[in-house]
C-alpha cells in the first residue's frame, strides 16, 4: 500500500511576492492527526550555458539569506503559467546577454520536498549568440565565465554551494561523458 | 566591489515546529529599498550509504507538499545545535537500521538560497552494519536496496526529483570515480 497523508483543513498564513505559507492538518495513515506547514512557489529555473570555448557561464550575486554572494549558473523565477523552457531562455539573456542555439532540458529538481511545493527545471545550452545583459534597476551581479571541467572540479571540492547549481553541472558532466548532450 | 543588502529592518511573520518565516526591509547597493522574504530552518543532512553488495539505501515515503511518495536518499532535519555528521549517522540508523564503518563528508547545499536559509550537509557512508529501524509512531517509509550505479542511472533519466539526493548520488559518483570515495 502506498503512504497516503489526507489533508482535514488548510489555514493561509501569509501571502507574500514570492512565496506563501500555510499549515494543514492532515490525517495520517494510522489515523494520528500531525500538522504540516507548506511553502509555496512559483518554481523557477536554471540553465548550463556552454560558449564554443567550453566555458560555462556562472553569475556571482549576493544572496540575502546567506549574507554574502554566491556563485550560481543562471536561473531565474518562472511567471505564474509561463513556460519553464522559455524562462530559462529569458533568464540567460537578461542575467548574461547571451541567446542559445541549442536547449536540451535536464529534468526536474524538489529543492525541499518536506516543506516546500518548489520545483526547479534544469536546462543545457550551448551554441551560444551574443546580444545583451537586461539586468532590472535593483539586480545587480557580474558575469563569470570558466572552463566546464573546472566548473565541475569546483563542486566536487565543495567550493559551490548552491544545489540547482551543483546538480545541473554534475549532471550535465555525466551526461557529456555518456555521450548524450 | 562585492554585492551587498544591508537590513533596515526585520519583521516575524510566523513561528512554526520546523519554519520561521520573515519579511526583512533592505537597501540595495544602489540606494533603493527593497523587501525580502525569508525562511528560516534548522538545517538537515542526507546520507548515501552503500552495502557490501554496492546497493544505496533508498527510503520512499510520502512528502505532503507534492501529494505522493518520492524515493529519496535516508535523510532529516537537524535539531538545534546538533553536530551534521552526527545527525547524520542517527537518521541513518533509525530510518534503514543501519549503522556506517566509515562516513565521508561531500559538503553542504543551499537547496533555496533567494529566500531560504536551509542547508543539507551530504554524507557518504559505507561498511554498513545492520541494527534496528527506529521510527517514529507517525513515521511511514519503505527501505529499498538498489544497485549503486542504478540509482545514478535513475537521476540521469529523471526518474529521481529529490534534489538532495539526486545530488548526493552523483557526487558521490564523481568522487568514485576520481578515486576519492
Amino acid at each position: 500500500m502506498p503512504h497516503l497523508e489526507q489533508t482535514v483543513k488548510s489555514t493561509p498564513i501569509y501571502d507574500g511576492k514570492i512565496i506563501r505559507v500555510r499549515t494543514d492538518d492532515v490525517q495520517l495513515e494510522n489515523g494520528n492527526a500531525a500538522k504540516r506547514e507548506v511553502i509555496s512557489h512559483p518554481g523557477g529555473v536554471c540553465v548550463v550555458a556552454v560558449n564554443s570555448r567550453d566555458e560555462v557561464l556562472l553569475v556571482r550575486q549576493f544572496r540575502y539569506p546567506f549574507g554574502k554572494e554566491l556563485i550560481e549558473i543562471p536561473a531565474g523565477k518562472l511567471e505564474y503559467g509561463e513556460d519553464p523552457s522559455a524562462c530559462g531562455r529569458r533568464e540567460l539573456e537578461e542575467e548574461t546577454g547571451y541567446t542559445a542555439g541549442t536547449y536540451r532540458y535536464l529534468g526536474p529538481m524538489y529543492p525541499t520536498p518536506a516543506y516546500d511545493e518548489e520545483v526547479i527545471h534544469l536546462y543545457y545550452a550551448a551554441q551560444l549568440q551574443p546580444t545583451r545583459q537586461k539586468l532590472d534597476e535593483d539586480e545587480f551581479l557580474d558575469v563569470l565565465q570558466m572552463p566546464f571541467q573546472q566548473a565541475v572540479q569546483m563542486v566536487l571540492d565543495q567550493q559551490i554551494a548552491d544545489g540547482k547549481t551543483q546538480l545541473a553541472l554534475l549532471k550535465a558532466d555525466a551526461l557529456r561523458r555518456a555521450g548524450k548532450l
